[in-house]
């Protein structure tokens, strides 16, 4: 399937009852502190604290089947997302998570009605797991990325954005597997090819940067980042098909300046992000003189993440390295 | 002058250009945890982290004088307010505060462009200086809630409500010297005389609902509560004279409370949020069989505090008392 900017649009029109229309937040205090003009698309703001909600959303109304269960493998926000969704659409959710797994992210996926199951500790084993249990019962399994209904439905946040926001010099996507980046990416580009776009990653885990600088699909080591939501370790096959072609290149944050984002994030713009959340202004930060005097527009994804972990993170890395901008 | 609901009206068409149109966030999870309907006005969205935004602009949209120099005393939102109202109104503005002001709150009003001037540590030294100061220069004094203007101001954040959620059975309001409390009470009882609206405050600062109680101005004698923005001792003479004929009562929340209520705002509504930002949730999490089943507007407001005393309130009380909710 060659996804085009009309399954985008369909995919809006599909989902646009169930998801949230997240708002453009501003803060010009930052924007004279950074020498831009900034817009945060506030999907932490979205159903479940992320974007994924579209993209489940936009899989379930697509994917009609007989059995009523649906699975899959992420220990993330997809989880958590599949299991909120599957209620919305009378299913019921199976999530595949490490034996590890936080207790806050366990509590989330039941707290929105899915059924937990442990297997191993590595993102193999779940998958392994979760495809065997599809195999035996027929239940649908729905990817956390590589999928053309997945990256069409993420897809929908730039259809807002450019609504409320008619032109922009770029756009920086929070990126793990490439859902997200590859559905903005073709969009955007299929109806403004001026603005860039770029993969905004961690240091620690830059492989679509290692990618897009190569053109060939890159596979990073392992990926020890406090950005949980940006381990994977290489981009999807569907994704890299679009990214490859539409993303403008990549950008990777240094952990400590993850944290000062997140901090700058809540002083100025009020927002309780999760470290994966922060990636764009993370990188913007890094490279300030890229973007001097550029209107930016940030996806901001997800809010996820437990409050001890945050306070220890605002008031640890951020405080030893302390903030260059204020 | 007697504030009728016109004047809001009015207040809102001079404002309109100067401040946000704030959302009203839900949260379907926390609704089922507390058993009612919740929708919150996020003025901590609003410019300079405060509701204060609306009174201080349509203050000076009101006040023409001669002379450029406007002046405060109020060491909190109020100050930060003016001081980046004035920059808005091509005026100057000089901010009394305490010399034992937090340095975070002296940044914040120097970065609006506000000058600050130290007096004395109690709040009334703070005020004779600025009056003197006001005397001496013919400098315009914008008091922070005893005043028509400021109280007409707050009031159109209740015109935002209505628009976009036309009936509710409770309005809960964080009460200070009573200016946001003034100002909606008097436009909802003028729009719609079947829903409820309260005073939320700490139950170490109860001042709003002792005079509630009793029908009779009630001055405390000192409030050593976390939420800074609700420590004044007693309610304005203008805001009582209004809050006496159309306020319902008035609620209190316990420390602990207000810190949970934090807590389950950032978790639930991914909101950063002051102290005094969050009694109303806190009030209703200590008066849950009194919402039981209804839909509730809660006003947040602000967002203003430093990241490090954010990190060490909610994983302090919050974690001593453990969340009933989750």
């Amino acid at each position: 399937m060659n996804l085009i900017l009309e399954d985008i649009l369909a995919a809006r029109i599909r989902i646009k009852h169930l998801v949230h229309k997240t708002p453009l937040l501003r803060s010009r205090q930052l924007n004279r502190l950074l020498g831009c003009d900034l817009y945060f698309k506030a999907e932490s703001l979205q159903k479940v604290g992320a974007f994924k909600a579209r993209g489940v959303c936009h899989f379930l109304s697509r994917e009609e089947t007989g059995n009523p269960v649906v699975t899959t493998y992420s220990s993330g926000n997809h989880g958590q997302a599949l299991a909120w969704a599957a209620s919305q659409f009378e299913r019921k959710a199976v999530v595949f998570m490490p034996e590890d797994a936080s207790q806050a992210k366990v509590a989330a996926v039941r707290g929105y009605g899915g059924e937990v199951r442990f297997a191993g500790l590595s993102g193999d084993d779940r998958q392994a797991a979760c495809e065997a249990f599809a195999a035996e019962t027929g239940a649908l399994v729905v990817p956390p990325f590589d999928h053309p209904h997945i990256i069409a439905g993420q897809g929908t946040v730039l259809l807002e954005i450019v609504e409320e926001l008619p032109t922009f010099d770029a756009l920086l996507v929070p990126t793990g597997g490439g859902g997200l980046l590859a559905g903005n990416a073709l969009a955007l580009k299929a109806l403004r090819r001026n603005a860039q776009i770029f993969a905004c990653e961690p240091e620690l885990a830059a492989d679509a940067r290692a990618s897009l600088a190569s053109g060939e699909l890159q596979r990073i080591e392992y990926a020890k980042t406090i950005a949980d939501g940006a381990r994977n370790l290489c981009l999807g096959n569907l994704n890299w098909d679009i990214i490859r072609r539409h993303v403008d290149g990549g950008l990777a944050a240094p952990e400590f300046l993850i944290v000062e984002a997140m901090r700058e994030l809540a002083t100025f713009t009020k927002q309780y992000v999760e470290p994966s959340g922060a990636l764009g202004l993370a990188c913007l930060m890094g490279h300030r003189d890229q973007f001097k005097n550029k209107t930016v527009v940030i996806i901001l994804s997800g809010g996820n993440i437990a409050l001890e972990d945050y306070a220890r993170l605002i008031t640890s890395h951020g405080a030893k390295h302390g903030s260059a901008s204020r």
